[in-house]
C-alpha cells in the first residue's frame, strides 16, 4: 500500500495497448504516423493551433521550454519550492547554458503577481545582472494546490507587461484541470501561457510527456535542441502513441480525476486540523507525530516524511480503492 | 519492403513481454527491482565488474560517455563519418560543454592507429589548442565494417600510451559481436575500452540502450549528468526490463545474427563488383545507377540513396525473409 | 568629489611606471620575464608555494576559481549579497557551465559556519539535486566588513569537513589585510582557503588582478580555461608588471591602508547612530534622509543611494584628503 | 632581432600617452568619457553607424562576434587554418555553447565562394545535423594574404543568399587595409560583413581590440555576454583611450604600413623561389633548409619554424630598420 509517488504507478491499459499497436515498422524519429498526428490532436484539445513534441521526461520538457524562453544571460522566476529548482539537478541551467533561477516565495508553492513583481523590482536594469526573461509556475503545484484560470491570467498579464515568457510545469496539469473543471485552454494560452510541459507519466503514461508551444515560433529551435540533447528517440512512435491513447476518450482526465478523488478521500478522513494545506489535486500533506507515522507504516502504508511532523501522501490513477479506504480509516483512527 | 534503417524496425516480442511484466507499481527512477539488476547482468556478460546505466537513446549514451572522458577544453578524435560528428546535432558538444571533435580519415569509417597517431601529431601541446582527451570509434562502423578484437586492442594500446580515454559507439555492437564470434569482453575492456554505448534499439529494443563503464570510477558523475540532461526517466523499470529481456537467453545476439544473415544474403546476391564495401554487419552499400535504383523501387523496395551511384540497404532483426529473398533476386537480376 | 566606487579611481604611479618599463618587445602571452616571476613573488608574499595567474578582471578571476572548484552539476554556497550572485551577469554560471549558486543569509554580507551548515542541511544527497561543491566568501565583504583569520578558519574547517572547495573573492582583500594587520597567509591558506581572487584594480591597479591557487593542482586546467575564455592577453607582461609593481615595497598594502583611513575618517564624522554597519574597510554605509542626501550632493559630493534611507560612500587609495575632510565635515553638519 | 610575432611588439607611443591621459578618476566600466566616444569614432571611420565595443583580446572579440551570429546548435564555416579553429583553445565553442566549426580548405588560408558552397552542400537540412549559421574569414589571413573588397563581397553575397552571418577576424585588418589602399568600408559592411574583430594589439596597441557590429541589432546581447565573460573591465577608459589614440591621425594605418613595408623588404630579399606564398601583409613564409635556418639563428635572428623546410617571419609596427635590413641581407646571402 504505497503512497510514495505517482511516478511509481503503473502505466494504464490504454497506454500499453497503444504501444502494442505501434509495434510495427514505421519511419524513424518523429516522421511516423503517430508523431505526425500530435500537433493536430493537441490543437483540438486546446482549441488553438499548437506545436506538440513528445519528450521522454518532464525534466527535459521543462528545460526545453525554458531554453526557448530564456537566453543564457537571462533569468527565470520560479517558486522557491519549484521542481525545476530542487529536483532536476540543474537541468534548466544545463539546457539554458547557465541562466539563473530567481526564487519567489509563496504559500503552497504558489506565487502571486505581487510576489513576482517584488522579485522583479529587485533587479537592476544593467549589464551587471542577469535580466528576467521568463516566469515558470507549476500547476498543480508541488504542494498539490491549483492555480485557477484567473490566477494564471493575472500572472500572464504581468508577463506580457514585463516582456517575460510564461511557462507552466504541468507535471500534474491533468489533476489541475480535473479539479477546476475548466478547459485546458482557460488554464493556458487564454491566460497568456507560452509553453506547457503537459505531464502524462505521473498520470498513467509510460515514458512520454508532451511539450506544447502556444507561441508556435518558439518551437523551431526546440526540434534541434531536442535532438542535441539526445531526446529524439529513434522509435518515437511509441511515445506519440502513448499520448494519443491518453487524449483519446479523455483518458488523461479520467485518470487524473481518479487520483484526485482518492486524495480527497484521504483529506476528508484527515480533517482540517491535520491537513497542512488544502487538498486540491492528488497530494495530501498531513501533520503526524513520529509515533503516528510509525503506526501508519506498521499497518503497511508507505509514504515520505516531509520535514519534521509532516508526511506526504500521493495518490495516482490506479490507487487501490481498498488501500485508500484502509489508509483513510487508519488516519481517522490516529 | 523497407530497407531504410534498423531504427524503423519493431520491438521484438521479448521486449514487449518484459514491458508488460514491468507494468506494476515499483520504486521510481532507477531504484526499482529491474534497474538494480543491471550492473550484475552486464558484469556477467562482460566477465568483469561494470556499471551499466539505461539510457533512452544512443545519442545520449554516446554523449554521456564522452562527457565522462573529455573536459570542455579537450578534444575527441573520431572518424570523419562518425555518427557523433554527423548525426547527433552537436550532442557531444552540448554534453561536454564545447569540446571539439577532431576528424580522422579511413576507409569504411574505420580508423587505424597510424591515422590516429598522425592526427595527434598535428596538435601542439600548449594552451592555445584543445588537447586530445579521448578516442571514439564505432563498431560496427557507420559503413557496416567491424573492428576485430586485435584492431580495437591496437587502438586501445595507443590510447593508453597517449593518455586518451577510449569510447566505443556500439549502436550496432551486437552485430559486430555476432559477426566476429568473439566475446563481448574481447571487443571491449580486454582491448582497452573504457566506455561502451551498447545499442539495443536498432536490434529489437523499444527505447533503451545501455551505457557501460568498464572504468567504473567514470560512472560516478554520469548519474548526475543523466539526471541533469532529463534522461533519468521516472519509470525507469520499463527501460531496464527491455535490456534484461534481451540479455536473457542472448536475444541480443540472436537478433543481431538474424540481421547480419539477411545482409549477407543481399551481399551474396549483389556480388563483389556491385558492393562498395565488404558486408560485415547489417548494412549493404551497393553501386546502382539511377535507373537501377528506380527499378528496385518500382518493385516496392525502399532504401536510401547514398551519394551518387550508391545505395544503402539496412537489414534488421525482423527483416522479412520473403522480402530479403525478393530483394536479393531483384538485385541479382539488375 | 566622487565617492561612487574604488573602481573609478586612477591607477597609482607605480603601476603606470611599471607599464612603461614593460613597454618593450618580449615573449607573448605569459612567457615573458614579468609573467614568469609571478609564482615566486606571490609565493614569497604568502609564505607557501602558490600558482599565480594574472587576470584582467575580478569577475573572470572569480569565475575561473569557481570553475576549478565546482563541476557543472555542483553548487556554490555564497552570501545572498555576493558580487558573484548579483554583479557578474551570471559569469560563474557561464564558466562553470551552469552550476548553481545557493544563497546564504547573514548581516553585512558575512556568513557564519552555522548559516552555511544550515544551508547544507537543506540539500538532499541524491542525483535529483545539485550537490554542494564549494563555498565562496568575499573579504572584505560587499558591505565593507572583514572576516578575521579565525572566522575564515572556522569556515575553512567546515569546508574540509564537508568536502567543499573554499574560494575567497578578494576584490578588497588588501583592505581586509590592512585592517586586520594579519599576514596574507593567516587569512588564506592557513585558514583553509584553496583559491583567492586577489584584487588590485580597485586598489590602484589598471587592468590586472591575481588569481592565486593555494592548492596548486587546481591551477592546471585553469591555464586552458583562461585561454578559452579569451583572457590570455597576448601582451601579458603589462599585467604581470602591474602586479609586481604593487607587491614591490608593499604598495598594495599602503594603498589599501590609505583607503581604509579615509573611510575611517568618514565613519568617525558620521558617528555610530548614522552608520548602518561598522566601517572596517573602505566602504561607509550611512543612514541619510532624501533631503540629507540631496544636501550632500548639492555640496558636490557624489555617491550611490543604497536602498531607501541609506547611502554608500567608497574611498580609494587616492581619495583626496581635502575632499574627504570636506565630506566628513558635511556629514557631521547634517 | 626577433621576428616571432607581432604580438611580442611594444605598444606605440600614442597608446602609452593615451593611457597616461586617461589616468584620472572617471566613471567605471564603459560609462566613461572615452568609452562613450567609441561608437562615433568608429562610425566615422567606417562611414556608417556601427556599435563598437572594446575587448581586451582578439580571441574574446572573435568569440563574442560568433556568439552573436551562431546558436549553440549551429555551425560556423571557417578555414582549416583559422585562428578560431587552431589557436583559441576552443573559445568559439565556449562562447557559443558548443557550436561546431566546419572546416574549409584553400591556399594561403583563403576560402573561395566555391569552396564554401561545396562545404554547405555537404550539410543535410535536418535536425540531425548542426545547421550552418555563419562564415568567418580572417583578413589578412593567418598566412599573410589579403582578401580584396571584391573577394569579400563575393563571400558576402553567398552569405546573404544562404542566410549566413558574416564575421571577419581582423587581427591584422589594418595590414589588409594598408596593403589594399581601400576604405575600411569597402572591406566590411559594403561587402556584406556583419561583425569585425578589429585588431589593434598586434599593431601597436597594449590591451585593446575593437569589436565592430555593422548590423547593430547584433550588439544588444553582446553587452551582456561581454560582462558575463568577465570582459567588462572596470577601468575600461584605458582600453577606449588606446583605440581612440590609434584612430586619431590614422596611427593604426601608419603602423600597419610600417609592418607591411618591413615584410615587403624581406620578401624582396628572399625572392620568388624562396617564398612559400606571396607577401601581402606583415608575414613572410620562406623555404629554408634546417641548415639555413640554423645559420640565420646563429646571426641572431629569432623566428618560428613552420613545418618542415619552412620558416615564418613576422614584422611589426616597430620592426627595427637595421634588423630588417640585416635579416634581408642574411636571407639574400643564404
Amino acid at each position: 500500500m504505497r503512497f510514495f509517488s505517482d511516478n511509481a504507478a503503473a502505466a494504464c491499459p490504454e497506454v500499453l495497448a497503444a504501444i502494442e499497436q505501434a509495434n510495427r515498422l514505421d519511419t524513424a524519429y518523429d516522421g511516423d504516423a503517430w508523431s505526425r498526428r500530435l500537433d493536430d490532436a493537441f490543437s483540438r484539445l486546446f482549441g488553438t493551433e499548437v506545436e506538440a513534441l513528445w519528450i521522454a521526461t518532464g525534466t527535459a520538457a521543462n528545460s526545453l521550454a525554458l531554453a526557448a524562453l530564456c537566453p543564457p544571460h537571462g533569468s527565470i522566476l520560479c517558486h522557491r519550492d519549484a521542481h525545476i529548482q530542487n529536483d532536476e539537478c540543474g537541468a534548466p541551467e544545463f539546457y539554458t547554458h547557465g541562466a539563473k533561477l530567481l526564487l519567489v516565495d509563496g504559500a503552497g508553492a504558489k506565487m502571486t503577481p505581487d510576489a513576482v513583481a517584488a522579485a522583479l523590482a529587485g533587479i537592476r536594469n544593467d549589464v551587471h545582472q542577469v535580466q528576467p526573461a521568463a516566469l515558470s509556475i507549476t500547476n498543480a503545484t508541488e504542494y498539490g494546490l491549483v492555480y485557477s484560470p484567473e490566477e494564471v491570467a493575472a500572472l500572464g498579464a504581468l508577463c506580457r507587461e514585463r516582456g517575460l515568457g510564461f511557462h507552466v510545469d504541468g507535471a500534474r496539469f491533468a489533476n489541475a484541470v480535473a479539479r477546476l473543471g475548466c478547459s485546458p485552454a482557460d488554464l493556458t494560452w487564454k491566460a497568456g501561457v507560452d509553453a506547457l510541459s503537459f505531464g502524462f507519466v505521473k498520470n498513467g503514461g509510460l515514458c512520454a510527456e508532451a511539450l506544447i508551444f502556444f507561441r508556435r515560433e518558439l518551437a523551431a529551435a526546440t526540434y534541434y535542441r531536442r535532438k542535441r540533447a539526445g531526446h529524439l528517440l529513434s522509435k518515437g512512435r511509441y511515445l506519440a502513441a502513448q499520448l494519443l491513447a491518453m487524449l483519446d476518450g479523455d483518458v488523461w482526465l479520467r485518470n487524473a480525476d481518479a487520483a484526485n478523488r482518492a486524495a480527497a478521500r484521504l483529506a476528508e478522513a484527515a480533517g482540517a486540523d491535520r491537513l497542512v494545506l488544502p487538498v486540491e489535486a492528488n497530494e495530501v500533506f498531513i501533520r503526524v507525530t513520529a509515533e503516528e507515522a510509525a503506526a501508519l507504516r506498521a499497518q503497511g502504508f508507505d509514504f515520505y516524511d516531509w520535514g519534521p511532523g509532516e508526511a506526504r501522501l500521493v495518490t495516482s490513477w490506479d490507487s487501490d480503492a481498498g488501500a485508500v479506504d484502509a489508509l483513510a480509516a487508519a488516519i481517522a483512527a490516529l
